[in-house]
């Protein structure tokens, strides 16, 4: 390349900012759904509206409300109602759908209440309605529907025990399901047989439609009986308050409906569409980074793991990249996504991205041109104000100029602190989307 | 590519056995040396032989032997004479060099006279000689070299407090250097001012000259005044040998002379030249995959961290493969190299390599067409006659079929036993070289 005038920092950012307007709902309705006449194209699916005699729209989720903006601006006057339920606060002005704003990430009585009402539109939808279903990141705590004889704190203590236990989020959501009149599928047969098409903005690794908001429009594999299994194996029996146990004993015994099984018949004439995901903000990013003239390469959107060993295997990439111009020669972007956990014992602040972002820099430290921006596509990086960090080979000096050591920072999970102080936050401020994280690694 | 005839479980072997052959040392030799009449060129270097009265060969590591065998094969009669260590039973019938066997990883009296015997032919080597230096795996244990007034012994109480300690490995080594009269430069300074290059096959992460072998021909930034801040730092200074402290606080004074700092004059006229690591072999590597029609990507040759972690994040890499095309299109093959640390718990039989493949395989499981194959390049992954195992998306049920629980394995550090079960170990036998462990995920 010679001497470049690129401006690698700036790149970095333009390349997030990108992904995360992929992911914007308004931005993904309209790449995704095309209006030519009474037919509706999505993806591959292509609805007749002119067949349905209502066409309603329910949901749930943070970004919920700029959806169904979209989707209004789009259907208008073919919509004919509709109940969606979002985060207090993130409610924005809907013409046909009404909003219900209620708790998260603590489920509350305004959420039961428009679980109810989201349940009972649905139930009146008949054969010939269409119901467009609407989910996002945030659904399952917005959309409490404990069964009859369960209390809310109830079904709280169970999560939690299975939380605090080790269980898996597979198994998690296995009796969760069980405890709910929404989850699990049961939405979707509560609106059977009127057509159901669920639209997604993923927040889930891997994208699994039953794992998203605990998949109310998916079919549920899990048993009554499998719940019992778990809280056995996990020695919970005894803690499990007695309402629950009973619901699952009923269950077990055949005494109350299961979750719709996959194969069963509602799922026929329905279908879960991912309108946005990690994946396609990764592909934004990289057709931005593209047109900047970097060599790209996605990694993965579907990183899970520690924070801080992913952050030294993508760190590790980026040095290969500039000793060996593998696995692309430089001017290079690497980019990746998921979801890493963050193991906090410190008392600082910070979160994953910001966490990432300073491992990541001591990784390359020293090393020649190499940037690493971690941020959230929600804006929101742990309990901070930024959405995440950049870090480049230049940290130590940086930290040095200010008399600070990283690895205090690191030991303190104080990682917001470290880069408030260097001035390398990044601050997007909500974005009212979410997909996940996005790494953006740049080697000049 | 429609129905496929490859077997990609065999691919995936030979695309290791590739990046094994690569890094035998006659094989590297051969492909980095050339000799024309009494031209010898070693990559960019010329060495006109014939104005040398001498060349002679030094050099210790387990795979020394091989790497002078090859080069008494190139150069013949023009070898004055040598002297190389290797470990015991490593030993192979050379013609002008002479072989000392000696202890590994736990140094002996026979290294230490060995050791000596280098140093005196360096010291008698003039500057109108040539010496080539052989560097392998092992070369640092089996060159002990401490100074008068201290044992074998105490230093080898001083490295194990150090390791135990937490010290970096740069600390670590910092204090060696100045516990040897072998290390840290001193072998070069005793051949000063004859022609000196070394040649080096790497086991060492990011190939730092100065790490290999602990760096006796290269140059050793680190002080007396250092090692004893070191020991301070981590409260050693009570428990360690007072011989040490002695000679540290002597160095400190001045009183005994530094190892050679970089800058010095004796590094002008000398060379250290990597003939193989881990990239010249994943390169190999990828040459056959794509000879074999896969679509092919190195991520790094120099992956660190957690082996646990590592697996995660490299079949986070191959599912992505599965689900999007990207970071390349199926068929496809991605190779990584490195060192990845495990920390063992349980009283099973394994090693890094088989605990990956392991750790991999639950990754993976369920997926189509993905195949994990790890292995150390030595042929011996752990303490183990398994170089390391393969992994594939049917392992879950292949351990059903045997009645095993792959995560009590896992649980236990048992990686040999489960992949012995399931017929999944890779064994090479000893390959007589070591360039670091090698990964060859290949997707369908």
């Amino acid at each position: 390349m010679g001497k470049s005038k690129r401006n690698a920092r700036k790149d970095a950012k333009d390349i997030f900012l990108e992904a995360i307007k992929a992911a914007f709902p308004e931005t993904a309705l309209n790449k995704i759904l095309r209006l030519s006449k009474t037919n509706l194209k999505i993806k591959d699916l292509n609805l007749n509206l002119s067949s349905f005699e209502n066409i309603y729209v329910i949901g749930a989720g943070k970004a919920v409300c700029p959806l169904a903006r979209g989707l209004e601006k789009i259907l208008g006057h073919l919509i004919t109602s509709g109940v969606v339920i979002t985060k207090y606060g993130h409610s924005s002005g809907l013409k046909r759908i009404k909003v219900i704003e209620a708790g998260h990430p603590i489920p509350d009585e305004n959420g039961i209440n428009g679980a109810r009402e989201i349940l009972k539109l649905a139930q009146e939808a008949t054969k010939d309605d269409l119901v467009l279903c609407l989910l996002t990141g945030g659904a399952s705590a917005l959309t409490p529907a404990p069964p009859e004889g369960i209390t809310l704190s109830e079904k709280q203590r169970i999560t939690k025990l299975l939380v605090n236990s080790g269980a898996t989020i597979q198994e998690i959501n296995a009796v969760r399901k069980h405890l709910s009149l929404f989850k699990g599928g049961n939405l979707l047969k509560a609106a059977y047989p009127a057509r159901v098409v669920t639209l997604i903005i993923s927040d889930v690794v891997g994208d699994d439609i039953s794992s998203i908001a605990s998949g109310p429009t998916a079919p549920d594999p899990s048993t009554y009986s499998d719940c019992i299994d778990i809280l056995k194996k996990y020695n919970l029996t005894k803690n499990t308050p007695a309402s629950v146990i009973k619901r699952l004993e009923l269950g077990t015994a055949g005494l109350i409906e299961e979750t719709p099984k996959p194969g069963n018949k509602i799922f026929k004439n329905s279908q879960n569409i991912i309108i946005a995901n990690n994946s396609s903000a990764l592909s934004a990013a990289k057709s931005k980074a593209k047109s900047l003239g970097y060599n790209t390469i996605i990694l993965s959107s579907a990183i899970i793991g520690s924070t801080k060993e992913a952050a030294i295997f993508f760190s590790s990439v980026l040095k290969e990249i500039r000793a060996s111009g593998n696995p692309v020669k430089a001017p290079a972007c690497v980019l990746m996504g998921g979801e890493t956990t963050l193991e906090v014992k410190g008392k600082g602040l910070g979160g994953r991205n910001q966490e990432f972002a300073l491992w990541a820099g001591l990784e390359i430290a020293g090393r020649m041109g190499i940037k690493i921006l971690s941020a959230g596509t929600d804006g929101t990086d742990g309990p901070t104000d930024a959405a995440g960090a950049l870090a480049d080979s230049n940290i130590l000096k940086k930290a040095k100029a200010k008399n600070l050591d990283p690895r205090a920072f690191l030991q303190d999970n104080d990682s917001y602190h470290f880069f408030e102080s260097i001035g390398s936050l990044l601050k997007t401020g909500p974005t009212g989307t979410n997909v996940m994280d996005i790494a953006v690694g740049i080697v000049e």
